[in-house]
This record gives C-alpha cells, structure tokens and sequence, in this order.
C-alpha cells in the first residue's frame, strides 16, 4: 500500500477519548481574493478538523494555485505572505482531522483539497465523509495502473474522474460518485466552476450561502457564512450537485433518490452551536436535548454542571428543566492545544487535568449532576469523576446527551475500533459501577429524536437519521470494514 | 534609553480593547524535575499572559538553567528536548503579557526570570506587577555604571540587589525592595532558597501551596497549585517574605506594615473562575457579581446572554436574580489566538468576528440581555451590539460586572491612556447613546465590594481594596507617569 | 498542466552564470542502516544537485519510508531524528538540482525518488538525465486517466510501469523505459531489489560499487563509492539493467545495442575531481585540457590563475606545459550558498563579488591568464575581466577549458535557452571583443577529444562522445523541444 | 558564574583538529543603509568565525537597533526582511566562532556587538582579541554589583565603559581599555562616531578603509574592504584609537606605546589570502614559506599536493622551489558545513572523511608531499595518512608550513589545552612515528621569519612578531591563565 510510505512528524494527541469530525470544506467563487474568503471559512470550520488545512484557488495569469499546511487555518491562512500565493476569484479549502487509514501519522500529501490533472482540463476536490468500498476501488485502479499519492480515501474520487470518458469536470465527477459508496459531502472547483455535491443520503452536512447577486459560497455549515457576511441560502439537498458558472447556478440530480438519513450526532456534538441544521438551531436542539434528559432521567442535586464546553447547551437546558441551579463546576484551560510534540513523560500522563479543573470552592459538599455530551472509552469520564470527588462533592451523576455509543461510524467521524467503545460491551448499569459513579444515565434514542424535532421519536422500521453509532443499523454497507472482520449487528 | 535597541517580530495583537494582566509567576523547590512542575504551573497561569513564557532552574551539575520562548507554555515547555535542559530540584517561571515600555515589541531579553550574579552566589527573579518610581531607579543605576539589557521596569530590582552591601540573596532583595515603589507579587530563587515576596499592600495576588511535607510551590493563583495536585496553604500576606530552604519556610517582615489593598478587578476578572482569592472562590464572586447587577439595574428581556467567556458567571448570576432565561447567545470561536503574524488586510479587518458569532437562530426577535466583564474602549461593545442587531434581535441591553473603567492601572495592568477609556470622558447614559443599545447599566462600586463580601460596600476613608482603574484613587504614587505629566484626580 | 499547481518558496540562485548537471542518484543494499550509506553518498553527489534531495528505504516492519528536504544532505541527511524514519537493509537517494518544467519554482513533492504502488508490489525510483518525449508521454497518461503529482518529467516512468501488464517491476521497468526518449541514469529499488539502469547510449553516469560480499552500491560517480569505503567495481554498462536481490547481482541488456555517447561535459565540468570516468582520473583529464590549451593557444603571460574552482585543474595543467607560473589570483569565499531567500536589491546586485575576490597585490602590473571551465551567458567572465582589470593587471588572456558552448543541452544538464549562450550568436573573435579582453581561446573540440584519450581526435562520423552542447550534434532528437519550436542545426 | 546559565542548542563540531580564530569586526559610517555593507563586510570576513553574527546599526529615528543570528552571515543578513530593522548611516558588526567560557555552548546573549546604556548616550562594540585579565575584572565588577549578562570576556569592557567618569564615549573607552590587559581589535560605535581601537602589541589586525571622501570603514581584513568597493587606507596602528565623525577621522594614543607583536600566525593560516598584511600579500607569504620550507626540508617524490584549502599557497611554493609537480591529490568538498545538529552515529564517525576525499587514480604508486598548515593535535594528519595509503600512496611525506604547535593561544584564538597539542609533548621525530609517515618536517622559526620578510630571522631579544603559540614567549601575561594553573614556559 502507498500508506506504507511515510514523512511523519511526531505527535501526540492529548487526549483520544472523544469522537472527532474528520473535515470541513469551504468553497467560494465571484470575490476578488477569494483565497481569503475561504481561509475565513475555514477558521469558522475549525472545530471539524484541526490537524491541517489546504486552500486551492484558480486565477488566469498563475493557474491553479496550491498550499497546504499542519495547524490551525490562523497560524498560515491569515499571513499576506502566503495569502498572496492564493490569487483568483474562484478557491475551495478543507480542514482535516485525520483520513482513514493514517491515523497520527499524516503528511502533507494527504492533506486536501486534492488536484488533477485531466485530457481537458483540471479539478480540485476537497472531501467531508468517508468511502466505504474505498479500499475496493483502490485495488481497482491500481490494478489499471493509477498512482496513488496519499492514503486518503478521497483520493480515489480524483483517479476515477480522471479515468472517466466525460469531457466536462462535472459529468467525470457524476461517473466517479457513481462508483463511490459512502457518505461525502464535497466542495470541488474547475477553471470556472465551484461545484457542491452531497451523497444520496445527505449524511454529512453541505449549505449554500450567497455574499451577493451571483456570488455564491458552499460550506459545511452556517456558522462559516456568518463569518464572511453571507446569507444562508438554503442546503445542498441529499444527493444534488451544484456548479455555479458565471453568477449562474445550476442544479442536477446525479443519483437514484433515496430517503435522507442526516447524521444525528451532528445535532448532538459536531456542529458548532450556532449553526443551523435541517432549519434548527444546533444550540437550541442542545438544549432541548437537555430538557428531554431531565425528564427521562431526574436527579435530586444541589447543581448542574457542564462538561465543557460541549455539555454546555444540554446543561442548562437540565437545569432550566430540573430546576436545579446551573453552575460551572469545572473550568477549561483555554490554553490547551490538540497536539504535544515530544512530550515530557509527566505531561504525557496529566491527561485531561491539562485542559479541566475542578472549580473546588464551588464543588465542595455538594451532590452534583455532570452534564456530558457522551461516552467513548470512558476515560475522560473516569477522570473527571476522580476530579469531582477530589475537590470534596457528596455525590456526582452523569447525564449523558446522546444515547451509549456503541458502535464505529464508518462516515466520516473518528471512532476507535468497537472493542475499544465502553457502550458496546456493558449496559448502562455496568457503566455506571465501571465509572464508580452514584448515577449514568443516557438520552434514550427516541428521547434523542423528539430534541430534533420528531415529536413520534424514531421511526423504527425507516429511521430518518443515521444513528449507527448508537443503534449499528449502518445505511450504506461498510464494506471495506467487513472485509477486514467488522461483524454487522445480527438481524433481531 | 536601553528600550531603543529592538529586535522586533512584527505581530499584531487581534482585538486591543481589552484589560490584560501583564503576568502570572510560579515557583517549585524539593521535586525531581522541578521545570515541569513549573511548567504545568505556568499552563494554568496563561490567562495571565500569553506573550511569552520563561523558566530558571537550578541543578548542582549545571548550576542555573534557563529557558525563554515567546508563546504559549504548552507549545515550548511540554517538549523532552527543551525540559531535558532544565533539569535540578528548584525551579521558577514567568508568563507574561507585555512589560511597560516596550508594548507589542518584546524582545526574548525581556521576557523573565531574570537572573543576576552577585559577589556571593546569583538569584533569578520572576515579578508580577509594576514599579512605579522604575524611571527614576532606573536613571539612578545608569549613573552609577549598572547596564541594563531589558525595557523590563522589573530589572531595577536585580541591579538594586547586585549593589546592595547585604551577603545573602534575601537580605539583598529585601535591600533592594525597600527602594523600590508600586505592586509587586515576587518568585525568586537561589541555588538553594525559594523566594516569594509580596509588596506591603498586596495589590498582585501570590500563593504558598504544598506538595508533601517540606516540598513548597508559590504560584500566583490557586488553580495552579490544583494542576500539580498541591494543597494551598494560605497566601503569602501583604508585605510578607517567605523563604523555603531545605524543607523549611521561614517568614519575614522586612516592610513597614500598611493596610492592605488587594486589587479588586482580580475578583471581576484577571484571576481565573476556579481560583480562591482572599478565601473567596471567584466564580462564585462573578456570579454574586450578575446578582447584585440584576437588583441594581434589572431590565425586561427574553434572554440573558454572557460576552463569552469573561462574562458568563456574571450572566449567570443575573439569570438566576432575575429569573430571565440564561442563553449562549454569542458563540466563541475556540481556535482564535492572540496575535497574528503580518496579517493580510482581510483579516485585520475582522477584529471581533474572527473570535465572536451571534446565535443567529436563537436570538432573532428577542430582548437581550447582554452581560460583559467590563468596557474600556468600547470598540468590542459596538461591534458586539452590530452582530445582535444583524441577527435581528430586537432589544439589546448592556449590563457590566464592573464599575465603569475611567482611570488606567499602573499596577501591573496593561491598561490605554486615559483618553482612550470611554469611561473617562462619558457618563453612562452618554455611553448607552454612543454604543447606540437600549440600556447600558454598570454595577456601582458599592455594589461590586458587595459582592466582593464587604456588606457595608466600599469604606470611602480607607478603601479595603485598590480600586484606582474605577475611583482615581491611586495607593501609591505613580511617580514615572506623573512626572511624564499624568494628572492624578483633583480632591473633592 | 499539473505544473501550475504550485508551493514556492521565494529564493533567488546567486548566480545563473553557469550549466548545472541536475541531479545525482545513489543506493545501496545489504547494510544496516541503508539510508545512512546513501545519505553520505549524497552528500559526496551534491556537486551534481543543491536545491533538494531524498532518501526512500524499505524494511519490512515499516514498509517503505521516505524523506524529502529542500537544501543541503548534511543540513537534514545527517540528524538522527530523521535518519531514524528511513531503517532498513535497502535505501535509494536523489539530489537534484531542478528539473525541466519549474525551474525556480520546485516544489517537495518534485523530489525524487518517486514512489508508486503497482498492482503487485511497489518501487521507488531516481532519475538522473532528461527524458525528451516526456511531454508527449504524458498527455498520452493524462489521456488515458493518469493523475500526475509532480511536474518532473521523471514521473512518466512511475506512470507507465504501473500501467505495464507485466508482474515483476524490472519487466515493468523496461516496458516503460522502451517508450522512453532521452538520458537517464535510473536507481530505482522494490522492497528486495536495488536496480540501476542506464539508457542505450549511456550519456549520464553510473557506477557499481561493492562494499563487500555480496552487498552492492549504485552511484552517479566513483567519489561516492570512496566515502563509504566501497570498491569500485565497473560502471553499469549503456543499455545495461542490474538487479541486485539477496546479494545476487544479474544484468540485463533489454534495449537494443547502440554505439555509447557519454557525455564529454562531464569530464570537463560536472563530474568531481576526484571521480574516474571510463577508467581515467576526471582531474588527470582536465588537466590535460589544460595542457592540450597551452599547446593550441598559448600566451605570453606573468601568471596563470585558475577561475576558483572549476578552472584549477586545466590551469595546472596550462602552467606545467607553459611553464608560466601557477598562482591564485581569485580567491574564493566558501561561505556562499547556492540561493537566497528575499534578498536586498544590494545584495542581489552584488553577484559575483559575493563568492570571488582579485588577490590585488598579486595580480598589481601583472599579464594574467585566467583560465576557466566554460562560457555561458558570459556575464560571470564580464565581471571577473572587470575585477581583475580593477585591480591594476596589466593584461587579460581567458582561456577556456571547452569548445564554445553553443546549443543546449536536452539530456539532464540545465542550460539557458540557446539566445543566451553567447556562443551561439558570437565567433571566439566577437566574444573576445564583447568580453573586452586582450585575447580569449577556447580549446578545440578536437583538443578536447584528445584530452579525454581520443588521440585521433573526434570522430566526425561517429563521435565518441555526446558533444551536442558545442556542435549541435544530438543523438537523441530532442523531441519536445521541437514541438515548442526549437530548431535543430541545420544539415551542412 | 553567569556562565552557568545555559540556552543551548545541542551541535557538534565535525572536526575539532584545527586552530580557529574567534573573530571578525567590521564598521562603516556615513553611508546609506549602512548596515548592508556591514553585511558584506562580515561575509568576506566569515573564516574569523562561524558561529554567529550580528550587527547593530544607528538611525535618528529608532535610536539602536540590534539584530544577532546563529549561522552563517548570508543565511541571515542578506534578506530584505531582517535588513529592514537596521536602518541608519552608522553600522558595526561581529562574526565569532566562540568565546572564552562557554565553547559550544554559546548562547544568543554571547554574540556581541554588546551594547551598553551610559549615563549621557550609549555604546555598542564588537570585540576580536581576548582579554587575559577578564576574571579578574569580572569579580571585580560584580562585587561592586555590575550585572553580566554574558559569558564573554568582552563585556568587562562595556562594564568597565559604564562605570567610568568621563562623559564621552571615546573617553570612557580609554579609561576602559587601559584596565585591559590582553589582545584587542575593537570596533565601536555611539549614536554619531565609529570608532576604531588596536592594542598596545597589535596583536589581531584592524584596518581602515575609504568608500569615498569621508566615508569610512574598519575592518579586520583589506579583503572586506574590496567586497564593498573600499580603498584600503591604512592598518590602525597598535595602540592607536581613530574616531570617526561627521566624516573628519581623528587619531588619539591612549596607551604607553611598545614595541608591536603582531600574530604571526595571522600570516599562516588565519587571514585571507586575499588580505594585505602589514603591507604584504597573505597569499605571497604562504607561498614564500612553502618556497623555505623547501628549501629547509627538501624530500624525493613525485607530487606535491596540499591539504585543501589551507595548504594550497605553501604547496605552489614547495612545487615551484623543488620542481615536484604540484597536484590536487586531496579533494576537499564544498558543501560540509561546520557544526551537525544530533548527528548519526555514523556520521559523526566519518570524521574528515566527509569533507576530503583522496584523488585514488592520481595518487596510486607516486611518492607524495603532503602540506599542510600546521599540525594541532595530529587527528586529522593521521586520518589523512590512512587515506593516501588506502588509496595506494607509494610514500608520504608531510611538510608543516608552521612550526611545532606547542603552545596555547591565549590572544583570541581557539587553542585546545596543552596537553592536546602534540607537538607539546613530542619531538619532530616521535611526531613522525606517532603518524607513522615516511618523514614529518615543520618550516623553522627563522625560516617562517624569513617568509614573512623579517631576511634575518628572529630576533630571539626582541621578536618582531607574537609567536607564543610556537615559542612559549608570551607578551602579555596571562593572568588568569596561570590563576587557573597554566605553567609558563620556564626561563632556559
């Protein structure tokens, strides 16, 4: 495998027991400097990635234009110095977590948007999501002769379109998704064009903003339009491409339709809380999810308190509910990154002590209920328990906004392998005593689904989200992943 | 001047209208691996300053150690390779925001500890706060032959120690500090004694925390001791000296006894929320804060919403008192820094944007209520108050945790001139009409000493807290600033 | 193009005066630590390519690993931290100077080796030469679905072995190198061969090496070998393929046999001193040039200098059959490097002077022969006769250790566009007076073939050697550089 | 001491057999951007040190400014980015391989120019040469509470500068300097003069130079003068001061005048040989000493072939008196730097392998003198010795164009201790055994006298010259030399 080629650079994680996004991308064309526009959008898309992020962007006199860069979109993508190597009215950018197969060991090649070269014309492509027969197609092409750069799965979309006997960018980009299973939502541009496409079941987010008459913005989420002043025009829907040529935009309907299964732990914790998805605002949904939880799952407390910052929304609904006053019981340094280079061995084992404090004056006697967006491994969770009852509290009870994870998404988010997941082999019960805690309780699935607005809960027989992570009904098959031994929930 | 030989990175700060505490200090003796502990020490302590970050140990191998960087603690003092070089069981640290003197145009040379050698052994110095006659010292030395290779006010003191006559290290720095004017909160150490001092009236905050029996720490705040799981002790008091050796702490007297004055926007908002100060948790002071604001200015309104993330206890409390909704209205961006690198004209264009987004969906058509720590420029405010008013929100009223801000610090706070605070030309109704909101409403000093814990408010003949940023009533004379023509209030 | 996809760093070579071979290739196998051989390898190859290099190994924990770095071998192929990401038995290396297509505007992913993963098994290759149907070649790729990363013609190879029907990557290697135009000296590995190939005519060198039973070293010269202690063994025949596997050496003959044209530049110019090429001491020839000058232009002269360093051989050799004596009227500094990174307009004005000083006091009133490697542009020659002339001598005679070099090179070596080669446009006679020198000879090119051991001179029928760059003679149609429009030398 | 407080950045020399000389100064003044010319300046003065460098140059506008950088001067000082922070008509600079106190462990604070903050202006200096007394001076001034911020023995001066009381600049430096005992070439600078001082014995060079009428510049070496287009005026004699201002140049003689002993060793190896030294050419005395040295210790071989670089002149020399062909036998590489950062244990073993490479097919079966500069502490000579028989060498026969190293230099060059030099323990013959040579012979005493003009030789009462490092014949006493227990040689 090309992944077996590797530039690393030491890193290390702080801390992997969390769920993390794998991308954003943001795209814009009609601006002068759009490069600029797009590393704005970016910046607002931080939370989707914060591994690297790449900008391409097309002008007349230089062609297409390329740089990819480790780190936060602010400590690159706002210096003159490299902004001025990205002219052009037309740029797409992308911010990464980590692709498939190359976990904490990324380089710079596998970083997006990627470009190609084709008979009439290039393309750059920018991916949020995840092929599930990736590793099927690879095969394939290398098989045909392609040459592989990254180990991303998204760079088979790329090969295939370039393999395509269209002659316009966006109908070998059509034949390309065609062949591709899985869930993406992509941000691509030609010359000319800046193109949007959302997978047939729309599982990851895609929205279209519009700056002015004929300037148009694709991006992950709204919070990223908010920043450049754009207006939120409405979704990339399920299973539609976008090009916007000119001041024109068009629409097409590349695939067979098929009912929408939107992620539903987006809602619950990837998208940012200002952002509006499926026309609700994700912080309100939050909140409502902590109202749903405090009647499903009382507890008599002195305080409610979040994890922050994303239990945050969910704890003050649980306390607007519960009456139970809210309190910031734990603080968040500020000043905590995502990555240590070569740490001391003492900073390796601090752990989340690094980035949480227990607000001990406060905490001291009191029966506390934690607010908690979710559990992985549960590590985190221990930790902060430990915390809690350091600093003196009586009692400690998680809720938990989103029902046991307990099993991987194969589209697009970073889970660890199920063995790994504390969900997949205990009941809550058996979490509760494994986290030494005096209550765990977790959002029930329907309880979930009424916080995002399904009043009847969850249609069983056609869920109208995907929720494999808490429920292993997996939308698209996981191929790739069951070729190499994942064992699909057995029928009931 | 010293201060005109300048090695420069141009950086620009990306929002200036703010108060910054201008240092955090630390300091660990009888742990393997002293620099770590202080590393950790300092993470907890960035609030108090990001520019920069220092630490000097000292080992019988190597003698004293030291180890500059500008930016963030975790990014440089977490790594083997530089900590490796740090090695001994006494260690002491500095972060800071910026010196007087050479505002935006640090040098490595003035970021501390300072370290000098004396005829009898050498002493590094960390200084929280400011000298207020630094000017006239300063002259004084230069006359004498001394050669200062800092723009720090803080190096009087270590060329004031290198004259003095004294044998031993203490006995020189309490020779030295008896000549010295202003606030000041000192970590110093020799190759065997950890050194903390604070000035007669206490204005900086300074803690004595335990690690084990005979293993001290000296941090500035609590919440640094908590990070290295230290026990606080008590604080070092006003005018106290405090000398570990050999497991032993000794305590000294070598000021005058005054009354002391503790400086009070440490309540409302430099000193981190989990910190105890003055036997009072801070978060709990803040929220005490938003209750005593919500009887002293109450406002009809749909929502409360905290100016993250300074503004949230505050909010909280005013929620609470008022019974009015507690929202996060305002969403802050995770991923901003503090500085930017030559910066394209785009993104200096941004200033709060960049940091800041309005919860578009949750705040259109409603009445708010908008609680901040404090306003100095007022450039933020207005800002603020534009995004609301976008989002559609349909009243936006101001509430401020702090009386209004009309006169600069020059104890160690980087304040503007006094012509740039609004507070110092406006009333409050005519500040409402220039940041063009509802209302505008600050709490009254009264009020905030009340929260504070003082029931009777602020004894007006002898103020229990240094308050001059609110009343001009300055405990110490600001000799330098006086004499470059700063008018102090005129009596009543 | 992929070409106009670009990540530049901004440098400026110091100096374009002068032809530059582009790149210098080297691997061995059967050694711990390969990459740590090849690394000195390269650092005794630099002369043959500043701007860049690589080293890709293989083990079998890890696969293949790669690293790429722009600037000197000993800047970053000598750290332990990174030699410790390329273990393994089995390592290939490049340095390169530019390669056709992004002259000045390399990017990382230009540096070879090159990977790429077929459909049973993979390869890393290094190319030394220039391939001349690279352009046609790769629109026919781009056609049939290829997606190239880099703009280096040396791509084209990776791309048609992975669409060879053949299993094993040597017969795909020599399917592809049979579509093949052009020079090219290749080392090129799989996970247990190391195999070097040289094209038909052999214009680039390449050598084999043993270091001891069995374990085999490829270089571009014999200096390479002599570093790490390996004994030249014979150089890789033209149209020769050598695979080395488990210590087993084969050889392969897969082109048809054609009559070699070395490339006689390398004996007067690019290859090191201290290399042997077709089994004669590369210094023993050029001072043989230099005698074989003194005999067809000799001068009446105080002093023959050479033009530091290239010059020194062939002026030795000048003084020894002159009997004029030797001296070192141009000293050179050794601190200048190849590039700068934004330089002052000064600076960059400086030119020559940075790297070469008159030694006044010796030169003072005196007849100076300089004798030089080549003229290219001339203006290097300009600025010395300028130098030399300033620094009172009395009489200036430029003799040239090659014939005029009138056309440019299509076979691996950077030259400027043949309207730049003052020899293109210019008799010896015009460029004397251009040069303003009292006289100025170039050796012969039957000299020089005498130099080199053709005691007959050269063969006009059948040249010995590729002499294109003097006499338009290029055995190899040029075919790209045809299409673009440039005109071969028309038939006498 | 303050040479207990370390930043280190973890290199290693890749060769420490050879003497290095610690600096290079360089000023100018009434030019624009006159720190550009310092610039190149310090390039053509690199082989006096390369370890770092800075500048500090004089505007009216930003008062000093500073700027130091480890490295090469062209890495650095050439970009528009960093000579844009030294503007101003008024420039001096420093270039050191390192100081007394702190070898290979230098810090960033140890790089002069150092400037001091006097009570009526400021001063900066840059110092070559090594003051023998500074230990003394050191405690002194720290008992009288003088801060060092360095480890280098020139900060006494500026200390000593400081505390003087005299108003002028030129004045305080004389009071200065007549408590210096030792070797000196300063160049200093205040806000309008340059100011130019030798020592009493002239020990290290200084010279003066014209741009134009007025204009002015100093500079260790005349072949810095030719970079930047100077004439070469004069030497600044011993113990003269020359201060320039407003373009008029004024002369003091601060110091009782004595006889001069200028560094012979200048003329052997330290110098350029493009320099002019007490009004000869380097170059011409280095082949003069090769022309005695033949002479003295003819021997019967076929070639003579320096030690690349530094023997080259004495080679030419040799060859031209014996009538052996001279020949490059030995090939030095271009592209060694001088430090390696975290090397490989491999690389660190290849000792002088990576920089010289024997010429094998040249030297085969021949008979060959070797020359060099001067043998330290025999490492390098034995490996070369190795080499030369490797490559199949009949006989070797090494010429010394310096006498027996048997001394430290204790006037501003890096001299490893005495009982590292191996000429301080051995004969001429036991040397030869120990390097296991066909003959070893060192030029005399008289007979490098002779080359460097002095027809007579030595005058064994009063030398015309320092030779201490040959002779043990100190002309200042170094004081704290013996205080550390350094045996001068005992009276005969």
């Amino acid at each position: 495998m090309t992944s077996d080629i590797t530039e690393s650079e030491k890193t290390l994680p702080w801390d992997d027991d969390a769920l993390h996004e794998e991308c954003g991308v943001f795209g814009v064309t009609g601006v002068a400097e759009a490069a600029n526009f797009v590393a704005l959008g970016l910046h607002a898309l931080q939370h989707r990635g914060q591994e690297a992020g790449g900008i391409v962007s097309h002008d007349p006199e230089h062609g297409f234009n390329s740089a990819r860069r480790f780190g936060y979109v602010r400590d690159h993508f706002t210096k003159a110095s490299l902004m001025e190597t990205l002219p052009g009215p037309l740029a797409i950018g992308h911010v990464r977590y980590s692709t498939s197969g190359s976990k904490g060991n990324t380089q710079l090649r596998d970083v997006q948007p990627f470009f190609g070269e084709f008979s009439l014309g290039g393309a750059a492509i920018a991916h949020n999501g995840n092929i599930t027969n990736a590793e099927a197609l690879r095969r394939e092409l290398i098989d045909a002769g392609s040459i592989f750069q990254s180990s991303s799965d998204s760079e088979c979309i790329i090969h295939l379109m370039a393999r395509s006997l269209q002659r316009k960018v966006p109908d070998r980009m059509m034949d390309a998704l065609r062949r591709v299973e899985g869930a993406f939502s992509i941000v691509a541009m030609t010359r000319t064009k800046l193109i949007g496409v959302r997978d047939p079941l729309g599982v990851r987010p895609l929205v279209l903003g519009r700056i002015s008459e004929g300037v148009y913005a694709l991006s992950s989420e709204t919070c990223a339009l908010d920043i450049i002043g754009a207006e939120f025009v409405r979704e990339v829907e399920p299973g539609e491409m976008v090009v916007v040529e000119n001041g024109e935009l068009q629409s097409h309907r590349p695939f067979r339709q098929e009912r929408p299964r939107f992620c539903i732990f987006e809602h619950v914790y990837f998208s940012r809380p200002d952002s509006i998805l499926g026309g609700r605002s994700v912080y309100e949904t939050r909140r409502q999810i902590g109202v749903e939880l405090a009647r499903e799952a009382p507890a008599e407390a002195d305080l409610v308190c979040p994890v922050p910052d994303s239990g945050t929304p969910a704890a003050i609904g649980f306390s607007q509910e519960s009456g139970i006053p809210y309190a910031m019981g734990i603080i968040r340094n500020q000043y905590m990154g995502r990555t240590f280079i070569e740490p001391t061995e003492q900073i390796r084992n601090m752990g989340v002590r690094l980035k949480l404090n227990v607000n001990r004056a406060l905490i001291r006697g009191k029966r506390v209920i934690l607010v908690d967006d979710s559990v992985v491994r549960g590590t985190t969770s221990r930790k902060i328990k430990e915390m809690i009852l350091d600093a003196g509290a009586a009692e400690v009870h998680f809720r938990i906004a989103s029902p046991p994870t307990a099993w991987p998404c194969f589209y697009g988010v970073d889970t660890p392998n199920r063995d790994k997941l504390l969900a997949a082999s205990m009941t809550e019960e058996e979490m509760r005593a494994h986290l030494q805690v005096d209550s765990l309780r977790f959002i029930t699935l329907n309880g979930l689904y009424r916080a995002v607005g399904e009043a009847d809960g969850r249609d069983a027989t056609c869920p109208q989200y995907c929720d494999a992570c808490f429920s292993g009904d997996y939308p698209v098959t996981p191929t790739d992943q069951i070729e190499k031994g994942f064992a699909l929930k057995a029928a009931e």
